[in-house]
């Protein structure tokens, strides 16, 4: 079997226009010229919008290395002139990420575990807490891990330490692998489709506290974990993979979490791949994932 | 292989009560002195609640034929004596169901079918609906249909039709194959557990009307179908079986619709299934289901 | 919402042939130029076999038809000229189906059921089977119903008995709906990549007769259903669709067999309509599905 | 909600003998009498072999503890008695599992990762491998790493290499986490029903060598992982849980490979917490699974 091109020659370009005859060929003619071959392309056009949306990945074939500027531009000049439309050529560096999480191991681990193996095509920078519950977990895999204690401090206050601690890492995403706190539409407003969260059940079943519980009560005979973009309303953020576990009546809310585990685990690292591989365009409060 | 024992020899009985050590060992004994042979044991203790559940299918295989009254005195006689404690020794007939349905003909086709090929453990005594669109279908069943249109009609006054109708065929279970109306509380509490439903979503996601173009709306990466007990809260009675499907950015609401009927079909045929098999027992919101 | 355009107005080409750079741009541009408006694209690159697959749905809106020959000779053209290349315009006609079936009910019930509804894009013709006994289903729809008993006659004698009948419908395609006798290889290639099987196995898991029962001996926690194309290696076609249903210890064989109707059920209807919209295209022994 | 009662105080007994009328009474009743407080049981008849199984979780209330003897003779006293006739109290203490794995990280990693986390009820004392290159991960985790090197060694000779390395740690179970070299019929009798595997497959579709590259070339739709027991028959051991995944014709197998390892996770871990838990009895060539 022919070895793998690596990924870091591949280069991806987004866009996302008002529809109108012929765009694929002009696009395409477009990248043919720069001297790109054309590796995979999808498409998706939301007649309701009338809306045309594509995700090409191409190598640069030619005698030399061609500009983002000169791509973006030659794209931009013959898509329909429109202030809606998106030309975005994805930057091909090797991602880097922040994680966020709480008290509970299982998505932090498996994150850990995936980049310790090189599954995932990105750098965990660093690991930040409100608990240093984890420390010991995240030593054991050699990334640096922050306590960032709430105590008394004010929401604000909190967060801008945080944020200090974050930015000094300039992260392409943060992800909350079971950061159990809500963050402020401020905070949030610094990473636009930039936070990736794991919410512990099927949305938009159960948002807010105590899903599980919020499961059990109902009486639910499936359960499920949800994958989403943070953005301002908490739990309403555009939803990127979501995976499903049937349960029965005779698990208690505390063993529907035990058992939620393996489908919040599988759910968050099937979006981030998805992501670290520019796959997930964010069209309103829904994603589209081109596969 | 052994031929299968006929269903119809067998009985179920159903215990609930507090619990307390020893029961499984009494009942047994009872059923043992009463010449039963047990065919299958189910229990479920909610620790929480305290409470004892059991399901014991039996046939009796002594001298005579035992009644009903014998069977219940007995075990009452030796349960914990609290209001609380029910013992009720299943029906054995076949039972008789009413199909109520609107315009949509795959639940109450797939129904129809499987009731041809004998494989519910139910008669089809009529189907009932608010229009005429379904008549053709169910007329090749040789099954009565019945046309109830709403017309100017208050909705008491519609729903005392519809129960003239329905009561004449003295019915075990009524079965909504998505039957697109809401009924009263008065109507439903004829029918105390003896409702079925099929909700064309995930519940609790997405109650009410419309729910396709809700998960449309909101994004969801999985639909889904949910069986379920009717009582006087929509959308809220006991949840007795769900199914769900992936789904991907590029279904609008109507094509979600359509792959939905899949597994609306499966999710209303399995509870019927368990209903008619009398493993399905509701403890508050919430079912035990007896497998 | 917007209505759906009908389905006849749309056509299908199928395109493959030995990869090179630049052919979405070419092949687009063609389709442009004939006044072809594109619904949707899908293309697959077998990077291995250095191979190129395309599956365009597109809408003539010029001045007027255009004729088939003019589309594949354009196309044709501008592809690489290589004894491999395909280009196919699929027949934009309302297919017509002949389904074959033996004694179970399950599977041709439900694509009765989907035709009498509209939800099949095709008509069934007719059914054929070895024995009666499922005539008075297939009445029920007004289907003309042929029974064709094996009696003393060889294999061959009973195929083309078999052919008689079902070649006076002149069918696009013909749908073994649990049709449980092996087709000779002469009868099978008359009909390349037009007969639909169902196999109650996960295959290539249980092939050959009694599938659930050999499930049991092995012990299997998941039971399964796959649908294929037909070739002359029995159980050995193109891959459509699988579809799985967890089991436990507690299930015999025959109680395997009558919950694997839910997902042989479900696997043949979503073939067969993953086929009816031109969406399987066979590429040795696999099958390449633009969805 | 109530605090869980600690796992180490509650007792299981399995039992397996001929089918009889009140075995259930008889059973119940001397535990009763031995002062056992009957947590959870399950029982099944196979009807076939005519052959009973219960499985009691119980924790003893009485005045005193109860010997493991004194058990097993109450209840051998009042079994059929036959030489088929098994009872066996489980031991009660924390289990010790020796994991085995080649270079493949994702399963040892899992297990490495919920051992610390408390998720298992069990002590990993050691990972052997014939590789060096998990050293690095095992030794974050503070386990014993044992690098034994196969070189020029007969099979026989580095068996019992690992055996020397293994038997010191006096194992209940040994976990292979992908663990790729085929083990001779002399050492898994050693150790019989405690031998845990995870075949990369849904078994018994693609047994041996490099089933995603089998799937690839057959084409399927659906992949999947199958943890078993490990006899003498290489992948014919006892199924005890099996997990599967939907795939594209897109993928090629080293892609498949990748994405089948969320499901080998999932599934060996699965069925580890299940065996752990004392919840599998092998019967035949198949398991029986009280949830």
């Amino acid at each position: 079997m022919k070895a793998l091109e690596t990924p870091q020659d591949k280069q991806v370009v987004w866009i996302s226009c008002p529809d109108e005859k012929g765009l694929i060929h002009k696009i395409t003619g477009a990248l043919f010229k720069l001297g790109a071959n054309i590796v995979q392309t999808g498409e998706f056009v939301d007649r309701k919008a009338q809306r045309f949306f594509m995700r090409i990945e191409f190598v640069i074939t030619g005698s030399g290395p061609v500009s983002a500027e000169a791509v973006e531009g030659e794209l931009h000049s013959l898509l329909p002139s429109s202030p809606s439309t998106v030309v975005e050529l994805r930057k091909s560096h090797r991602r880097k990420l922040v994680l966020l999480a709480t008290r509970e191991a299982h998505c932090l681990g498996d994150l850990l575990l995936r980049h310790q193996a090189g599954e995932l095509r990105a750098d965990i920078q660093g690991v930040v807490s409100q608990y240093d519950s984890l420390h010991d977990l995240v030593r054991r895999f050699e990334i640096p891990f922050h306590h960032v204690p709430v105590g008394d401090l004010s929401r604000e206050v909190h967060e801008s330490k945080l944020l200090q601690t974050i930015e000094s890492y300039r992260p392409d995403y943060l992800v909350l692998a079971k950061y159990m706190r809500v963050l402020t539409p401020g905070f949030v407003e610094r990473f636009p489709n930039q936070i990736l969260n794991i919410h512990h059940s099927f949305l938009p079943a159960f948002v807010g506290a105590s899903p599980y519980q919020q499961a059990y009560e109902r009486g639910v005979k499936i359960i499920g974990a949800t994958s989403h973009f943070v953005n301002e309303d908490l739990d309403e953020g555009p939803i990127i993979t979501q995976a499903v576990l049937p349960v029965t009546h005779a698990l208690d809310a505390p063993e529907m979490a035990r058992q939620g585990r393996d489908v919040e685990r599988v759910a968050l690292a099937q979006a981030l791949k998805l992501v670290l591989e520019d796959r997930v365009l964010v069209h309103g409060k829904r994603t589209i994932i081109f596969e």
